[in-house]
């Protein structure tokens, strides 16, 4: 295995170590925070409008002159749905949100909008993007191409062999290889066998065996111990979620860092009830109700947008049975305080270690 | 965290590495092999009769002299089966029987013998077994205490940190922490909420954490470079299964040995349609006929019992999608060769290391 290209030569950052991005956790003030004490922060923009994605981004840019990572769902978004389907999961959705006193208004499969990461790209250009980080698949090779034109860096994530190897082809600066412990969304796209359940253990080394691109390792890294042992595997940095979610700047309720905190190795589970994609959360009621509908989950993002107004109201009112606790295997060995802190105290027990990996 | 305990000064080993029990595949020769190379070979005896498990020991210590551990399976065998679950699988397998021309007798739910692990503890009494392990449960306490006065080093089976703190509890010597890359059968015993799934670097730490014996990890380890970064993480040992699937003392049939070799990092799926466990393994035609039947699978041990003969025949005929083919996240990173020359090749590249483990 040849020494892996260092992270901190191809991308702007002192330390190979990325904040991941956390749609509806991550707030400009992480991904500032983090850009300013030399990590790479993520500021996640996956299915926003075009409006919205500037918006988020100046705001980061009024809070640091840092460089930071901007992250895309590069999922299609033509996907059609059942009608059946849609019309089945509404009726059960509008009981539930009538349980709460909520409005649910019904749709058709006409009626939804969704944003696409082409919507996203002329904003990514003009605001001078250093760095873009992408999910849910593979960018077309015209953006790829106007995104390298500009000196914008490819960060694309992977759950498989396959999928790291498409990507790399594909011209990516560097892969995240997701392993299973990794909260949220799975990024898996090459899906046509099964869902890519791997292990970090098992995913990493492969990886790393298979392309020659430096790999960042996700999912179930929390402390210098986990961070030394993927670089050992061949990783070329880290990408850590979990461990800023409970962090000052997360923008996570308090219920939903308290539970975060409390969480146990095998509190949380895979489940497409939240958005119709897989993803990581701690178990809950609202997971569990609609196992035991046994109605078909819609596709992403139809799901995801018909959830979204009862994923708000439990944000607002504490309700974790109502909201994604995405949250990853070792979720409940984060810590409160500043990300600031939370990133300086991981990498000054790294450059103690007789060793240090960077 | 408090160094841990080295498993050389509790084991009568050499090398704290441990070759997996693996029931239908680990044969006396390789237990012996392992044991005379210095590391602790495991024979499985799980569910056999107090004189298989006998013949299989004798068979053993007639090929080496070198102490070697004796594996157990713990579940309770008195579990219930829903007469008409059983009327429905036995129809279906009986089909499936008659396409390859193999007889299929029908059983009540009375005409099913099951051993027990209380049926073998008098055998490992009289051939003064030094190490026993067990997957699937607990040991009742009166049986550790005789196996614990009589000298035995004990060794029990966790996929989570519930399970690893309750075999602490119990008095066990070391625990294995099993992350979800492992192939076989899962260890778990406390399923009320859910499979435990746990990653090895989600796993590892936080049972490491939170017992004070020495944890040995097991799931996707096949080279010094995984080795390494599991006593990172705070393993006493390793625990490899897959790595010695594809060796010479084997008994995998030619056609698994090619099928593990050739096993992407995607190629293993959970599955309980061969035993009524979950276990890791290829997919294979069998899996996908047994899931889309959509019949109930039966518990351990009744669905094992009725796709015994068929397995036995697609062993001897080659069949991959008749057998069970258990493998890890990582077996096609195994090797084919000796297991003596698979032990020591590994054991030395840990001990050219600069900084070695061991």
């Amino acid at each position: 295995m040849p020494a892996p290209v260092s992270l901190t030569e191809i991308l702007p950052i002192d330390y190979p170590i990325i904040q991941a991005p956390m749609l509806g956790v991550t707030t400009p003030d992480m991904v500032a925070a983090i850009a300013n004490a030399g990590g790479l922060g993520s500021l996640p923009v996956g299915g926003l409008s075009p409006e919205k994605t500037a918006d988020l981004i100046r705001a980061t840019k009024a809070r640091t002159r840092k460089p930071f990572a901007v992250n895309l769902f590069t999922h299609e978004t033509t996907l059609p749905v059942d009608p059946a389907e849609l019309d089945a999961m509404q009726d059960w959705l509008a009981g539930l949100y009538a349980e709460y006193g909520l409005p649910f208004e019904r749709r058709g499969p006409a009626d939804f909008t969704f944003y696409g990461y082409r919507d996203q790209v002329a904003v990514l250009l003009s605001e001078r993007i250093p760095v873009v980080s992408f999910t849910f698949g593979t960018l077309e090779p015209a953006v790829i191409d106007s995104l390298k034109r500009q000196g914008s860096r490819l960060i694309g994530t992977a759950t498989s062999v396959r999928e790291a190897r498409l990507l790399a082809e594909l011209g990516v600066d560097a892969v995240v290889a997701q392993g299973v412990e990794a909260g949220g969304h799975r990024g898996s796209f090459l899906t046509d066998e099964a869902l890519p359940q791997v292990g970090l253990m098992a995913l990493l080394p492969q990886v790393a065996a298979a392309v020659s691109v430096p790999v960042i390792a996700a999912g179930g890294l929390f402390d210098a111990g986990t961070v030394k042992a993927v670089f050992g595997l061949g990783a070329a940095g880290v990408q850590l979620g979990s461990y800023f979610l409970a962090s000052d700047e997360s923008g996570a309720s308090a219920a939903y860092k308290e539970a975060v905190l409390n969480a146990g190795d095998t509190a949380t589970t895979l489940t497409r009830a939240f958005s119709g994609r897989w993803a990581r959360g701690i178990r809950n009621g609202f997971m569990a109700r609609v196992e035991q509908s046994g109605l078909a989950i819609l596709p992403y993002t139809y799901q995801n947008s018909l959830t979204a107004a009862l994923r708000a109201y439990g944000q607002q009112h504490n309700l974790t049975d109502l909201i994604a606790l995405w949250a990853g295997q070792s979720a409940s060995q984060s810590r409160r305080g500043p990300c600031r802190q939370l990133l300086l105290s991981l990498v000054d027990a790294l450059r103690r270690d007789p060793e240090p990996v960077f």
